[in-house]
Formats: C-alpha cells, sequence, structure tokens
C-alpha cells in the first residue's frame, strides 16, 4: 500500500493497537468454550464478563443488559424482529426514519412483507427528523420506534432524546442504530431515554464480526436465532471470545478519548472542510451543520461526479461517495436523495469521515489532492 | 494455567498459530471494508476469495456455494428457516433426527410453533439413524431433511450420503450439520450428495465468530437476517474479514494434516479408549464402535457420576460430559437419553475429544488421572 490517506471511517475504521494484542492474546491463550466449567473455559467467560463491563460503561448501561451479536446488522435485526415477535397481536406497526441503514430499513420492509404497517418519516435537507413528525406518526398500534442516533453517510443527528421524551407514557418501544455514533461522541443510555440501541465494533476500531445490542431490563424481546441459551437465550451460538475481548478493549479507549479530546475529531473535519472551501467556493456542505457527527464531512463538489472525483485521488485518499454498502453505485444515494438534494449535487457528493488517527498533516494532503482532482476534472469538462 | 490437559476438543479447539499469525496480520493491515471501492477495500475482498477457495476446497465444493456466516448455529438457522422462508406453501414438514445439536433442534421447533409438522426419527444405541428410517419419515410435503454428519456427544456418524441417495429423486432438499466433522473426517458435497452442510470455524482450529453454509447451487433459500446484499443476499453484514482469513488458514491446514496423517486422532482416542479399559473392565464405550468421529470418545465410568469424575481431575484434564453448551447440568443429556442409555449410565458418561496436538504422552497422563480419579470415587462410595 502507498501512504494513502484513511477518510473512510464511516466505512470501518483501523483496529487499535491495543484491541489487535488482546485479541491476539486471547486467540493463542483463552481459546476455552465460555460454557465449559472447567478454568479455561470459566477464564474465557470472565473475559467475556470483563469486555460486557467495558462496553456497558461506554454507554451508561447496566452490564447484563447488553447482548453480544455477530455484526450491527445482526443487532438491528434482533431489535426489530425480536421485538415484533414478543409484541402482542394488536401491536402490528413500526415508525422509521426515511434515511435508516439497510440493516435497519431492510427487516422493516420484511416486516411489512408479513403484514406489519409501516411508517417512514421524512427528514428534512438536513436529513434530520422532526420529533414531532415521528411522534404524529406514532398510533395505537404502534410497537416500535426506530431513529438512528447518527446518519453514515452525511452524519446527521437525529433527536433521539426528544423522540423518547414524547414517547415516555405510552406503550410503545423505542430503538436507535448507534451503529455511527458510538465511540464518536458520547452518549449514555438513560439520559436517551431509549430501550434498544445497536452498537458496531468496527465502527470504533474494534474488530469486524462483533456487534451488540443494549436491552432496557424488561423489554419484551425474543431471539430470532435459535440454539443454545447463550446471551440469555437472546443470541445463540458460541460467544465470539476474542472479538467480544477486542470491543472491551476499544470501548475503554474510546471512553477515554472522549473524556479527554473531544474536539480532535471536530477539529480536523472542520479543517478539512475549511481547507476545500477555501478553494472551491461552491461547495456544499450536505447534512445538518451543527448537529452532525464530529468526525463527518459530506460535500458536493461542483460541476463533477464524486465517484469520478475519487477514482482520480484513489491512491491518495480513501473515501467514498455513501455508504460503502452501495460503493461503485452510480445512482444516487437515497439518503441524499431522501434529503431532498438535486441529482447533480447528490451526484457530487463525497462523504469524507475522520479518524482518531487523522493527523493535520494528512487532511492538508488530502485537501491538496482533491481540490487539484477537481480542477482537473471540473476543467476538462 | 497448570498444564492441564485438553480433551475437550469437541467443545472447541486452540487456535492453529498460523491462523492467529494470519489474523493478527489482517487485524493489522487490512481493516479496509470489503465493500469500499479503493484498493484497501478491494484487497480485503480478495483475501475473502482466497479463504473461500481454501473452505470450498476442503469440502470439495465451489467456492461460490459458500456463505459465511458469524458461527455455526447462525448457519444451522439459515439451513433449515432460509429453506423454510423460499419453499412453496404446500411444503411445510421437516425431517431431522432426534439427537440434532440444539442449533438444528430449537429451529425446526420455531417451525412447529409456526405450524409445520416435525419429525424426530429416532436413533439406536449406538446414536444412529437408519437410513430407511429416515427415508420413511419423508412424505410429499417433506421441504428439508436434516440430519448432522457426526453426533457432537457421541461423534457417531449418520448415514448422510444413504440418506442423500434414496432422496436423489425425491423433491426434498438435504441439509446436514457438519459442525464437528469438517476437519476431522474428509468429506465431498458431492460424494455426500448434500444441499446444505454447516461448517464450523472453531471446532477445527479457526478462531469462534465465524461459520460457514454450503448451498448447493439452484437451492431454493432466502435469507433470515436482512440487511444491506452481503453474501450473495443470504448474510448481511460486514464481513468478520480477519476471521473468514483465518477460516481459510484452518481450511488449508485440515487438509494438509487429513491426507498426510488421518489415522493421528485415531491412534490418540483409541490409545486413550485402551488405557482406561485396561484398569476399568466395566468402561462402556457409548457411541458406534466404528462409525464414529476419529477423535470422539465417549465412556461410561461404572458406579459414579461422570461430571463428579471430571470436577476431581479438571487441574489435570480437561473435558465434559456432553456438549458445552449443557456443561454443569446434572441432568443426563438428551442424546445418551435418544440412545436409550439407562439413567446410572448416562451419569457416567464423559466425552473425551482429542486434538491433532495431542501427544501420546498427554494421553497416558490423562488415563492415569482419570483412573485415579475413578477408583477413589467409587472406592468411596
Amino acid at each position: 500500500m502507498p501512504a494513502s490517506i484513511y477518510l473512510d471511517h464511516n466505512a470501518t475504521t483501523p483496529v487499535a493497537t491495543e484491541v489487535v494484542e488482546a485479541m491476539a492474546t486471547a486467540l493463542r491463550n483463552s481459546f476455552g468454550n465460555p460454557s465449559s466449567s472447567y478454568a479455561l473455559g470459566r477464564e474465557a467467560a470472565e473475559q467475556i464478563a470483563t469486555a460486557r463491563d467495558a462496553v456497558a460503561s461506554l454507554i451508561g448501561a447496566p452490564a447484563q443488559s447488553l447482548v453480544f451479536t455477530g455484526c450491527a446488522t445482526e443487532a438491528n435485526n434482533l431489535a426489530l424482529l425480536g421485538v415484533a415477535r414478543a409484541c402482542p397481536p394488536g401491536k402490528r406497526h413500526l415508525v422509521i426514519s426515511a434515511v435508516e441503514h439497510p440493516a435497519v430499513m431492510a427487516p422493516a420492509r420484511y416486516l411489512e412483507a408479513q403484514g406489519w404497517r409501516l411508517t417512514l418519516v421524512p427528514v428534512d435537507e438536513t436529513g434530520q427528523v422532526s420529533a414531532e413528525a415521528v411522534i404524529d406518526a406514532v398510533r395505537p398500534d404502534t410497537a416500535l420506534v426506530s431513529i438512528m442516533l447518527a446518519n453514515n453517510e452525511v452524519g446527521t443527528l437525529q433527536p433521539v432524546a426528544d423522540i423518547a421524551r414524547h414517547l415516555a407514557n405510552r406503550d410503545v418501544l423505542l430503538h436507535t442504530d448507534a451503529a455511527q455514533a458510538v465511540g464518536k461522541i458520547a452518549l449514555d443510555v438513560e439520559a436517551l431515554g431509549i430501550d434498544l440501541l445497536t452498537i458496531a465494533g468496527h465502527k470504533f476500531q474494534a474488530s469486524k464480526g462483533v456487534g451488540a445490542l443494549y436491552v432496557r431490563e424488561g423489554t419484551p424481546i425474543r431471539s430470532v436465532l435459535f440454539g443454545a441459551g447463550h446471551e440469555k437465550g437472546l443470541r445463540p451460538g458460541t460467544e465470539n471470545v476474542p472479538a467480544i475481548i477486542g470491543l472491551g478493549v476499544a470501548a475503554n479507549l474510546a471512553a477515554q478519548r472522549l473524556a479527554s479530546n473531544d474536539t480532535r475529531l471536530r477539529d480536523r473535519r472542520d479543517q478539512l472542510h475549511q481547507r476545500l472551501g477555501a478553494d472551491i467556493p461552491d461547495l456544499r456542505l450536505n447534512g445538518h451543520a451543527e448537529a452532525r457527527l464530529p468526525n463527518t464531512l459530506n460535500v458536493s463538489f461542483p460541476s463533477v461526479s464524486g465517484q469520478a472525483l475519487l477514482d482520480v485521488v484513489r491512491d491518495t485518499v480513501m473515501a467514498s461517495v455513501g455508504s460503502a454498502c452501495h460503493s461503485g453505485e452510480s445512482t444516487p444515494s437515497g439518503v441524499l436523495g431522501a434529503m431532498g438534494l438535486d441529482t447533480a449535487r447528490a451526484l457530487g457528493a463525497v462523504r469524507l469521515s475522520v479518524g482518531w488517527d487523522t493527523t493535520a498533516k494528512e487532511i492538508e494532503a488530502a485537501a491538496v489532492a482533491l481540490v487539484q482532482a477537481w480542477r482537473h476534472l471540473a476543467d476538462g469538462r
């Protein structure tokens, strides 16, 4: 690999050195089955408990409220389909935003195909739902509201705590897909007031292959996969011990960083925005100017295609035009469409997402490369 | 850890050094999202393709027929529930053996609760179904037969190839949970004649957190989790790149070992059986004497409880009385019950499962410890 600059931390993050080391040690030494009753097994179970404490602590939750899963997609599926399995027959309506990730949108569509009613709440031009519109969509038969905490493409934060306050005395559960938020912003399940929250390991320097679902005690939910009774019966299958241990280490790292240096991501992001804006006057920010993930800069470059721009810089800057799941597609992103962006602006969009390790020097070099590529393409039209 | 002897390879296996190294390297260097279009992402996708080739080769399958999952339990769920989702309305009957792992039994019971008919085919005193009994259970409305290749507790091999031959011209799919067989015996999906086969990484020296489902081309199946279109739409969620890479390395290792030294496991197992039998004349073998996994020795110690015996030796020998999922339970195993063993014999059972790294010296030391503990307990009654 050349010394390419990684600005795609919303797609996935480098695994922290501390996490790699903890996982390598676990792979070598902690291979016991956590269900086994001898010391090797019990030690693996204890390491899982330690990780559960760390991850729970990052979101202000009691440890026993966390269910480890194989990925955030599985956690979202467990939230939607698991609640659907557990709720009474009169509750067959679901409310989600129009900009949810496919890992929420697709299970919601599946439930719709099974006879559920589904309401998609629209977003404004910043990608945000209004809490009022979400509450207005709630009906007596609404079982669950699922609104992401932060959008993966534009970083816009949703008013989840407001929604929770309005739902407080209603018989409706609230889930938030926090895959993009955990580790980037401080958050607390009590302050948010949510019942279910999805965590993605590989979005904050843990490994791929592990996620978690916070389930508030007492929330009616049933498993969607079936087997032996792991994870309180909510997620069968031998636990992914090394990745769970790594998730705990990543949670501790994230907590330290958020506490000690909470402006770091924002500073890098805004440096990049300022540098690009200085040379490209018609650059347009997509997403909310303030209520936004501190690491996410989604901008539309005028008169060019975002994918063409990234193709020019691909040996220097790694970024994407939308979610990684849709990389290489030339149709504009559904999120930008839901925000009402015209096609030219949507096709000119590039998502630049910085990480804790991103340096000011990298930002400067990336800006130079992006501006140069944009000039080349815009002039050559 | 003291120098304890690990004889619980059916619960989980040590991760091979080669796998640890490949995974550590991947965690450090191959963190790209395989869906990303720049080099870092494409390289991760290529490494997954290499692993897919290796795992497919181990079972004689085309690479594109493998779906990577988060564990074997998930693969079994995908097989049963995914086929159920895809089959026509007139097909609502399922045939499984009475000794399936909970990862097959539980989704089968779930389908039964959804209105499916379920037939449990009994096993004989060796833990084996007869192919004839399975075929006799098949009806015009049978969608799927799921019979494990090797039992996890007693190691008995099932006549899956025979069953497949009888089903060849009938409109019925055949799945086998090969979690315990892959890497321990040579197998080939064409010779077996099966449509779906489950693989568990951590049962053959790969990491926990990864499994796979072989799906014969053309098999009607739909996903059971919903999200972006990973793994041909059958398993959404960002791929667990490091664990999949490790699974490929483990598959290559297993293929080499099976080809070069296929009697190694059997020799160690039989050495242990001979040593125990020499000092404990009434020791009883549970499972099939010949049609059995080469690494698995399930024996009933006379006049003692298997769990009490293991508690005495726990600092010397790590083994279990049944599947790890049920460790610590004092009720006799359902598998041994289905085989018709009386309660005393079932409660005296211990599963001793050797691995590729198990040495003759370890077998000798384990036998000494087990015999000594048995004498201590039997005399003290």
